[in-house]
């Protein structure tokens, strides 16, 4: 069973990265960027063919290492 | 108009940070994972109403800088 796992950084902590790629796009001409923030990307495959098991398996790799639950959010998807 | 890109390696590129996190997961006693693979991630907001227009500035955001067309897809949503 696959799962995505999008991570993205909470709305009120600054994201340093996102603004210097913003500026970049900026700077190569791309004049209605409004606003740009990155996030993190997984997909995760696992063995498990009990849907609500393999969620339980997922979400538990995100509160344990993907995730650092102080600064981000996260959404899981099967995909 | 907001949109969401994600960026993920083609299917036949090598993923060494994912394979070192799959590792990382495996070690820490999470046993039914089959396979990780990292991406990124991007939360971008134009000024355009016009959705084709929107589209078209997000993906020459994409082809121009977010994303390496050699060894990366890509794939933009509204949200």
């Amino acid at each position: 069973m696959k799962f995505s796992v999008t991570v993205t950084l909470k709305k009120d902590v600054l994201d340093p990265q996102g603004k210097v790629i913003k500026n970049t796009l900026n700077d190569m001409g791309i004049k209605n960027l409004n606003n740009l923030r990155q996030g993190k990307y997984f997909e995760i495959e696992v063995n498990e063919t009990n849907l609500t098991l393999a969620e339980k398996t997922v979400n538990e790799m995100c509160k344990k290492l993907l995730v650092n639950l102080i600064i981000e959010d996260y959404k899981i998807n099967k995909i």
